[in-house]
């Protein structure tokens, strides 16, 4: 009986092609990542347990892959007991490792520290169409600042890379948890259920305003009235941005510190620079899902794609829970998985190579150590090559060629090593030539 | 009280310069591994345990990190079966998950299948100095055929990739695992011990031989006449490779598959390039840890280096537990963690520029905007650019400015702004001029 050889449910096998095209995809998001003066970082796949937890509220804590202790620490813990059978998780997302690493080395880093870090992270979702329980981020976040140059920069970055790949016409809506716990404490919420309510009102897009409202009262403890008033606050406006902001503002005034955000989101939506072809919009009813955001949030989305295809925010406490003294911080993620299905749908990938250039025929057993010296020689000279590993008919040897997308082939077998020659077999044109060995490199240049 | 800021036993974070030293070594091996027509692969992080477990060994099995079941399944797992608990695990290598992948996606592959794979692995092994749990591995494979072609490919590009990064010396120690069965049959162990007896071998240059005929006698209920006179075999030689694979040949002459792996031995140390600075040795007493090669097994050192830098070996039975038909294969392994604490030690890296070029000033309030596009237009230029978040004292500005290695700060405040000029301050040698806003681009490129 032979195992299943699909991946695990969730995750995916990448071959050459789709690796070029995530490749293409990170290079282009990092070359607009340190043009703005971000730096790289790279954290463990595992973390302790006690980093990771109660970071990303009810849900993320629940969606953790979790690793087995090993068997000597594995014979202390209490089997009946699920929480102590574990002291390691793979992160969830890349902003909590980040606090963290951060936290480690913040004596090594500059005084505002911004870092980029794309790799995978780990879901435990249900598997379904375009959603995978193994994912790349690719995160930019903006350490040690209270100032909105830190958004503006974070923001910019995130376009920048868009554009790169060539999603110019981008709309980036912004809110500010801030506004949210004002509208919920307006609303008569009490603080202890503000996390409730935002998870609920989270699914605003997905459920309808009827039940958000149903939800609100039985989640949240709001009276039907006082949630049915607060739903419509997050129904679409007419207003322009910048007036709707001032609309929501004028009925929070004194709740909170809400006055503090609509002053601080109105300058960001001033400054982020909306000639480059980033639309702006006010939204109060978007909540993010994470519980670690404390002020701006943020989701980016491009014409003709419903979702979201970045998102990100200021949490100005996740430091903190590493070294006692509170450290501002905003940051962004892009969800490549999504661009990239985009990409593919759209066909923005352009020709990544992934032919290999010349393949050396194998003739004659005991042409072998030859064939590899001209394999050696092609190497040498900047192109890819291979050997046809096994001796045997010409017209099977040129069937793999082709497989391999090999343009050219060359053959060497006894008449040419005793001639000194070299057959150039072109795999565009099928034409053939018999050349002096010391010729063959030239003419593989002149051919392409 | 705040949680430790440090990342789990046995990993490492890594900060922009390791990072861009780690992507230097890796964008070196890949150009030599696609030069010999290899193509990427990745596969996920994590693998059902059944494709796993059994293939790496009884310590490889151990040292997995195994994936906690989540709740659902967990409910109807048997808490006092430290087996049911988990079917799922981070990959302990990049062979196995290979092999995987090949069967499942056969029909979209080439006849011949050279692939590499560039990955994190994990091993719950005793972190210890410069060991750790979490560590790349750059493998090159190469399946679907028996011919010795294969091996001196996978050895060719590991040695090239090596030559890339300045590694010219390299001594490959070559061995079989055919002819280790083949002695331990001569000495009388039997086939169902050879498992255990490998184990024990492999261990030599740890234990000594002493120990080694001790733990033969005990693991693999060997005679101690026969562990004794098995033992000196491993003992090192002063005859040249190929005289001592034939002396041991004629030794084993009848015993198991050990004539068929002496010729094609013999045919390998003959093909593979010695010319180009691979020292070929042939080591009876090389075993390798993992039990599912078949054939050829190697190990690379280099000049002034104790340990093994790169490793592989032929196993033609790992793609059969997945598709139940024989697909020969061949691969190595270079480890690039030992590669990048040689180059520290040695100074082998260049200088990988992990400067922001360009730092402008935040001078007053209302320039924000200004300020921001001067940004923009620096970046579209080509080159990297921050902007100090917070108005402030400049000394303090040109102070971060020199922690993130700047070279030019611009400078534009409120005359600035009146007079449409730019102030352009070296961090070089600390001189500084005023230019109109039109010339600063120009400047920038006249002065690096």
């Amino acid at each position: 009986m032979s195992i299943s050889a699909k991946p695990a449910s969730g995750m995916r096998d990448f071959l050459a092609e789709d690796v070029l095209k995530r490749q293409y995809v990170m290079q282009r998001i990092v070359q607009a990542y340190r043009s703005h003066g971000f730096q790289p970082l790279e954290t463990p796949a595992i973390e302790r347990l006690d980093v990771l937890t109660s970071k990303y509220g009810a849900e993320g804590d629940q969606l953790m892959f979790k690793i087995l202790m090993r068997a000597d620490k594995l014979a202390n813990a209490d089997v009946n007991n699920i929480d102590s059978l574990s002291d390691l998780a793979l992160h969830y997302d890349l902003t909590v490792p980040m606090a963290r690493a951060y936290a480690a080395n913040r004596h090594k880093l500059p005084r505002f520290y911004k870092r980029y870090q794309i790799q995978p992270v780990w879901r435990a979702d249900r598997p379904q169409r375009g959603r995978f329980r193994e994912f790349y981020q690719c995160d930019v976040d903006y350490v040690g600042t209270d100032s909105m140059v830190a958004e503006v920069e974070v923001i910019s970055a995130m376009f920048s890379a868009l554009e790169n790949l060539d999603f110019g016409d981008v709309t980036v809506r912004l809110n500010d948890r801030r506004i949210l716990h004002a509208l919920l404490n307006g609303a008569g919420v009490d603080d202890s259920k503000h996390g409730n309510a935002m998870a609920v009102l989270d699914r605003f897009d997905k459920i309808g305003a009827e039940q958000v409202v149903a939800q609100l009262e039985s989640e949240a403890g709001l009276a039907q009235a006082a949630a049915a008033t607060l739903a419509t606050i997050f129904e679409s406006t007419e207003m322009g941005a910048a007036a709707y902001l001032q609309h929501i503002g004028a009925r929070l005034e004194g709740y909170g510190q809400s006055t503090a955000a609509v002053d601080e989101l109105s300058l960001l939506m001033r400054t982020i620079p909306q000639s480059r072809g980033i639309h702006v919009e006010f939204d109060p009813g978007l909540v993010r899902g994470l519980s670690y955001y404390t002020g701006t949030i943020m989701e980016f989305g491009t014409a003709g794609f419903g979702g979201s295809i970045a998102g990100g925010g200021r949490y100005d406490g996740l430091v903190a829970s590493f070294i006692n003294e509170k450290i501002p911080a905003v940051g962004g993620s892009l969800g490549m998985e999504r661009l990239i299905v985009m990409m593919e749908e759209r066909g923005m990938f352009p020709d990544l190579n992934n032919r290999c250039d010349v393949m050396i025929a194998r003739m004659d057993a005991e042409g072998l150590e030859e064939n590899l010296a001209l394999a050696a020689r092609v190497r040498e000279a900047g192109r890819s090559c291979t050997v046809f590993p096994e001796t045997g008919k010409i017209a099977r040897q040129l069937k793999y060629a082709e497989e391999i997308g090999a343009r050219h082939v060359l053959i060497q077998g006894t008449r040419e090593l005793r001639d000194g020659t070299v057959v150039v077999r072109s795999m565009v044109d099928g034409s053939q030539e018999t050349l002096p060995i010391g010729e063959v490199l030239t003419r593989l240049d002149s051919l392409s």
